[in-house]
């Protein structure tokens, strides 16, 4: 799919409160899309550090965009199961949300998701998912 | 700690896109807090569902008041790891996110997080989460 | 079903070096089962623990057991994944394993394990776990 | 570490049960270990398939080995948590366990384990594990 068509699936098929992370969609190959979170004073809590609950959030959309990608269309899929490590805190700095498609069968699809700083490139966030494919 | 104590630190410690979801405290006794999520059309997605990135969310700040519930007061912490289940959709309703502290030690806490419909009593969303206190 | 049926599931379903583990079937309610560890050397370590590989596992089993329970019968069945969190150690007495099905779908499972010590009642392993029936 | 030192620990370390995986260190760089897992008849249940409580089991004693290597000694440290997908059976070979430390703080630890077919190098069990530094 297009970089456009997937930044469009971001105002189509999500909340408003989770569009409001604003999100943007910067690179995306077969079962992988890159996304960009930009880190504003809305995002960040004491100590100008993004909070978990964003990271969160992006790691589960980012996952439906490489899912999308994956098929080559949106379908109907539903988040089974998120959990992730918080390894280090991410100040002064946007964050890059890798999504990855591990496999996709049938019925189900499980995937990880890696956040990291944009500027030093190291990892705050990883996340394992599984999805249930309608 | 008294239920505005706990409603009070929901505004200054948390990002603003969190106190966004505008969560109300509703109760609270020894290792324990249920908070209300008020499901408006800024948190549902296509169908009107709640979406999944407003359940982790919750869950995870609803532990940080639990927390302090059990602690007595605030004290620097930060989400080590959180995951959780998705086992039903929630739509037409309010949200309700209990969170229980399991064990907290010196530096490690550990707690659950029960998300149900306020109408129905239906569990939608389960979590258990590791916190490190500093 | 019997516990008797239940324990010969054990014996049936698992592999050689799970059934090692020589989990007794203690009871069993409609979503329910609670199996009994016997803590041996065979599964501590260093101080006499509970080895955690050991609970891990026990929970793995316990889930087959209950969704069995769930269902009536058994069914094939496949986990998806299983995440849970090591609260305390036990030591000096047997472990209690407590699995309990969450709600159980056409295609997907969930349940939780808790995993408590037999003398003190006290938790020391929760896990939270999705099974596909196929 | 040499690999002989990694191994030994495998017999030091760890329970009598866990031995029996007969667990063997292949391969070590600065922070990861590469395991091999005989798949036998003790670890396989109906059609062959390795059980999921090997997979489990191995991963958590790989992230202890590949701790070991990254800190340069055996210290004492325990699971916090350990979370895991398993994406598809493994049959008719042995699994190859690769166990990888994200970060090593002071007090916390960070690491993923992806177990795959020895012979199709598929990736069958993907896990995520904390663990606390004593």
């Amino acid at each position: 799919m297009t970089l456009e068509a997937l930044q469009s699936a971001l105002a189509e098929y999500f909340a408003p409160w989770v569009q409001a992370l604003n999100l943007q969609v910067e690179d995306a190959c077969a079962s992988q899309v890159r996304l960009r979170l930009p880190v504003t004073p809305q995002l960040t809590r004491v100590g100008d550090m993004l909070c978990g609950q964003a990271m969160m959030a992006a790691a589960d959309t980012a996952m439906v965009l490489a899912l999308m990608q994956h098929l080559g269309e949106f379908r109907p899929m539903t988040t089974v199961q998120l959990g992730g490590q918080f390894m280090r805190p991410l100040a002064g700095q946007d964050a890059l949300v890798l999504a990855t498609v591990l496999r996709a069968g049938k019925s189900l699809a499980f995937g990880e998701i890696d956040i990291t700083g944009a500027n030093d490139g190291k990892s705050v966030y990883r996340a394992q998912t599984t999805y249930a494919l309608i």
